[in-house]
């Protein structure tokens, strides 16, 4: 078991401070630092950038990001890390 | 922590009365002045414009917003700010 | 603040019985006087007309209108009015 | 006030018995009497007619109509005759 | 009215035991004898047909249809014989 | 009455055990033993095969099938076999 | 019976500590091994890979994936092993 995820949420829970990837419906990128949560998934990021073929696209700031078009949520650190 | 957001909609709250920009689903950029907000993450804006390629393409005054094409909103006093 | 706007449904509420433009889904555009609406966005207009490319392209009468397919609502008065 | 529709049921409740317009997503256009409905919009209509061009394009009878496709119902007596 | 249909469902119970033409999103047409139904309008079919062009284009016997994708249903025996 | 099938999910209940035909939105066809079910039509099938013109495409082995992507659930045995 | 999976959810069960294979809407094929799960079908995978015409695309590592955006979960060590 990874850090006690028990729930999924658990993973968001840990991921706060911390940069995260989150991937959107219509292959819409995002990168940002997670402040906050809910249970419908929606998030808050700071330092929040759309990125496009791995390069930033456009900085927008602190953003209020609804869960409803989220597929994946990543915490940054992790990516391309592992195997 | 940015100005005490715990909860996603504390950002909605601290950006009453400052001009937000709203990404819709399909692509559409709205900006205007956040007036109003509830759960549903339905708004009112004040001096909503229809953006187009950072260009505004219509004036829509006074709108209320369906919180269900919403895809981010995000205060405009940070985005492009960042690094 | 506008017209004591304090929730969202408080603009459709100051808008009843005025002239609303109302932009659904698919890029359809209607206008109408505002007669009724519901918690989920139904509406009743009045002198529904649906409009493309700024004209008039059909007469729909008294008109019940299911909010889902909503995007915005915009009462016409304030339209083309601001900044 | 028309009617005193004071609620958006309240215009289909006053259409009952009456030939209405159903416009549903994807372009599709219904005409039918309103014999029922209920508060998700599922209606049930008689005589209904499959309209393409204002020209009926197929007769289906009694139908149920599932209320989450449709776009707007209008009674056919107030459409076109508005200014 | 006909036959004592006040609430949609009650066309659904009356057209139990009787072929229904069910027509889907995506423009797809089912026929069969209509055996069950429950409030999310999911539909239990005996002797299932899927059409094209009016004609059979794969019989699927006994079927479980999810409300979800549901357009509109019509008793058979209705279509085709009104004015 | 085939089966005593008197609610939709009656049908599911009766399949358990035996091979049913899935097809799901975008016209996706999976071939498998249900094994499970619940209220939100979620399936567990056994020696699940992705179909694609009636051959096997994929063995994808025993799968969890989220109920939300499913138009129709058709126990095998009975595709075929009617008139 | 396989396994006692009598509710969809007990397959989930089975499977945690496990690798998984997750076909998302839109073609999108996911593998990592699954460490939670909610009745959302919310999933948090480890190790996760985005797979394209069975090659790794792209190391996700730690991931939240939406339930929103599944429409099917098969334990790997099925995959392949059945007629």
């Amino acid at each position: 078991m990874v850090n006690g995820v028990e729930r999924p949420l658990d993973l968001l829970n840990n991921s706060k401070g911390k940069e995260v990837l989150v991937h959107l419906k219509g292959d819409k990128q995002i990168v940002g630092t997670l402040l906050a949560f809910d249970i419908h998934i929606n998030l808050v990021l700071d330092n929040t950038k759309e990125m496009k073929d791995n390069e930033v696209k456009r900085n927008i700031g602190l953003t209020f990001l609804r869960g409803d078009t989220i597929i994946f949520i990543s915490p940054a650190s992790t990516t391309l890390k592992k195997e």
